[in-house]
């Protein structure tokens, strides 16, 4: 069986965040068969379909590649204002452009992180829908919402909760039967 | 009677931008007592808190100052992947910040123009959603979503459909009572 | 000052509803000068054109009427499968239908409750999706989710818990104050 | 290749419904090797906890099992407010409940039909994210949003515009392939 290229994307740009230590962790339970990469969108400038007429910037031309090339997708984002952070939806804006529509039909798995009550339920669900306009294929089940996150990780960012790791051990799990099923048909 | 201060923000970048020209007419029908001022969102970096920790950039500032100066906004935008275009959400997310939300208490109006047959429904009940996050207080009625606006305006953007302007009276006299209604307690 | 006319509705047919005792709780801190009426939906038919067209059904003329000359709606809801409950929406959707839509231009308080640690909160962002459809004027702040509600009341459905009982205080005063601001133009 | 199991419902009680209609003519173009049942909602009862405490009633139960037993599920329905009728949420209410949530895992395709121009673009993206919420896996493409339905059914309720049927045989291949590759891991 040849390995899967899974690719994470991270929705803050803050440096001590805490859905992109959640990726990293994720990133590091993956089977032993993934190459992983993580793509960022910090470079990535305010879309402008003038700009995109002249050829698509470096940061957005890597950006769309890495989706392009990659098997599944996990996207782990905040929650601002109750849906997902404008960067990582302008990120999402340039991807989803011609002649190649990056996400389309695309297997996704979706994670979200906050330091409130409510783990980012609703950003997840608006990222979601907005999954469904790209046309990627997001997994269902189950749904990971990480709250309380300031008690859940350490100072240096590394998940020290113990029941949220065993969630994410069968979220991997699932995920990856879901690549299996729709990536690779 | 003083007189009122309005803000218009168009949520697409593009010189050429349907949503843009369809703002500035708006802005042409706006009452003589009214001062307008265009806020650009095309120089707001992509939010990030680290930056925000340091203070508010320049365009950031001016952002929110104008939108924190006004007694009613008008947002024309239109519809990426469903929802409103990454680049607007940000610019909003920036707005959203303390020491003062920008957008708390504020009287909105919405509007939307696409060249397909839907008008940009879909990103307007999005940016509804996104305004009740920020706790701004839009205006339900009349709903105005623009079809086939390639149709409607010149080549110039200048807009030409009659039916269009008469709605867009309409739109303004019921906006401006709500400004008075809700800005004005 | 004229005494006001507010109604309440509950969105679950439970007998031991916390939604339901949560609206009752609600129904007695408001202001002496109201005069409370509570709706129900349980008797109301799924709705179907055909029976519109021979005339509204008791149980609906009623839910109508009841509507039509309240000064103010609260709703209380539980979340079912995300959004709220199929017979809340039944009631609202025959509440919605010509001469006389019943929500229009109405001033609308939503509160939830749920046993689980979300307190409704997609439920409430559906409804107030819904509201803006029926273009009833919703009340943005605070925002009430009364998460892990089989703590917070007794064996027989009263409120016990302070923190709770502090919230709706200040609820109740923004309630009445959106009232008087919107529905007595 | 054994025999596929697909079931319908249409999201309207009035008989001479459009959408009801368009879900009549796709049942007429599923391939020769499927099962094709229609399921009713007209005579589910409002949902309540206690009611089901007492055993499902017999069109609950019928409801169901008829989802329980089927490969695929079509759901058409009209847009009321915004979102679905509150008579297709109650029984999907009824659908979602211990001990077998029935709508979970199984592949879903979701068609509407309106008279507006809008095709009940709303009503289906709601209905989409509730089929998240009971764990169904519903497919992204093509989407179909019949506009002006009044143009393209005849008095009897025949579909007679045929760039419609020509959509809707794309559809149904996709559903098919859709069904195949979820629903038969």
């Amino acid at each position: 069986m040849s390995s899967l290229s899974i690719v994470g994307i991270s929705g803050s740009l803050r440096s001590g965040s805490f859905n992109t230590s959640l990726l990293r962790y994720v990133s590091t339970i993956l089977p032993e068969n993934v190459q992983y990469t993580e793509l960022s969108i910090a470079d990535i400038p305010l879309y402008n379909a003038d700009i995109q007429a002249e050829g698509y910037p470096e940061a957005v031309a890597a950006f769309r590649d890495g989706i392009a090339a990659a098997d599944g997708i996990l996207i782990v984002s905040p929650e601002y204002n109750y849906t997902i952070p404008g960067s990582l939806k302008n990120a999402i804006d340039w991807a989803s452009r011609p002649p190649a529509p990056s996400f389309s039909g695309k297997p996704v798995g979706l994670l979200s992180a906050s330091t409130g009550i409510f783990g980012g339920v609703r950003g997840q669900a608006q990222l979601r829908y907005i999954m469904f306009a790209v046309n990627a294929i997001v997994m269902n089940r189950p749904e990971i919402y990480v709250a309380s996150a300031a008690q859940k990780f350490d100072a240096d960012g590394i998940l020290t909760d113990q029941t949220t790791k065993d969630l994410l051990a069968k979220y991997v799990d699932s995920f990856m039967d879901w690549v299996n099923r729709i990536g690779r048909k």
